[in-house]
């Protein structure tokens, strides 16, 4: 797998993630990340060879690295803990914005569907600005019997959708995980039935809808703040 | 200035924005959309001759109408008001999720610099699905003295940066404009400094750090939670 870009480039030099090789623009002088690649051997390419490579603004640096490692479940599971399950998140954008707010939050793991989803890819890397070398990511295949699982381990289901309670009254205490729906559908009904209580952020324009990974943010905050 | 896509599109129906021409795929079949554009002469074309129009997923409709128009700042001044100050967002997306954000929370208006920022343009408009239609929003020359100027007017600033105080303990009643950072660099050195309180979001991660349409969500609607 590529990632490129500076920001990013420099989450890999701290991770524990392999770079198997390192392709940099011949006139890159950025010293921190020229250092920090000093025993690893880098290929310098023209700029035209480097945007040949990706389809980002590479900023004249690009790692080939070890594909994301999905975490187990079990290891995602703690007491107390806080878990955030997407339904079906679609845009790589809005996924890499939640896995960045989830890494900054304090969040213990994060449980995607494997169908219909975005999956943690260069895009996704690269908007997390590299926060997902730091964040645990569950694969699951099916997001019912997953919710059964983690109820029988003691998890509260939280959703966010319209017409359930304002999300500053619930209680975020104990082990609680919390739905995010996707873009344009919100949570699926299946889903939304499983969970114990809806959070709904109260919206008082005429639009009335939020980015899904501003909506996220809210409820991920306040979650956190209140545990 | 051309708009496109279904949900924009039924925006625009329900606001009072002049609507100049509409191009349509010739199989556009969107009843409601074609029901509101009823009294309005639709030029159906084929979708190659769509995808030349504009450089987004334009789902088979797309709109002429009035450019943005900028509010004077008068407008936006309330007694006990919110208002959120853009300190150079360059990232339409960023913008149009934040006007999306203000229009949902109920904040009276968003102020942007005229220089090095993003204007309401074609896909701050689509981010923001529309919102911008309902959202009164100012365009400055120079936010320093538009800071002094409200603060003659009795509004309290509230940046948002690193090492301030808890953004849950700070106070927001009374007037108030809360200030955005740019994604790369934050709040400017001569804003902050202009700033009555600083609102910090904690973080607990090892990467910190929000995506600047994140950061303001959270920020906004926890001040419009403590009005």
């Amino acid at each position: 797998m590529l990632v490129y870009g500076k920001n990013v480039v420099k989450e890999y030099l701290t991770s524990n993630k392999r770079i198997y090789q390192v392709y940099a623009y011949k006139e890159f002088d950025d010293k921190e990340i020229l250092n920090g690649l000093k025993d690893i051997k880098i290929t310098f390419l023209e700029k035209y060879e480097l945007d040949k490579r990706v389809k980002g603004n590479h900023q004249g640096i690009i790692l080939e690295v070890e594909d994301f490692k999905y975490t187990d479940i079990e290891d995602i599971i703690k007491e107390n803990g806080t878990i955030v399950m997407l339904d079906h998140i679609e845009d790589p954008h809005n996924f890499g914005a939640i896995i960045r707010t989830c890494e900054a939050a304090g969040i213990d793991g994060i449980i995607i569907p494997k169908n219909r989803s975005v999956e943690v890819n260069e895009t996704v890397i690269r908007t997390s600005v590299g926060s997902s070398n730091y964040m645990k990511i569950a694969l699951v295949t099916n997001l019912s019997s997953t919710i059964k699982y983690l109820k029988d381990k003691g998890y509260w289901f939280i959703g966010t959708d319209m017409d359930g309670t304002n999300y500053r009254e619930l209680d975020y205490s104990g082990s609680v995980c919390l739905v995010i729906g996707s873009e344009g559908n919100g949570i699926s009904r299946i889903i939304k039935e499983s969970c114990d209580f809806i959070a709904t952020i109260p919206m008082k324009g005429k639009v009335n809808s939020l980015n899904a990974s501003v909506a996220a943010g809210i409820v991920i905050y306040e979650a956190m703040n209140r545990k």
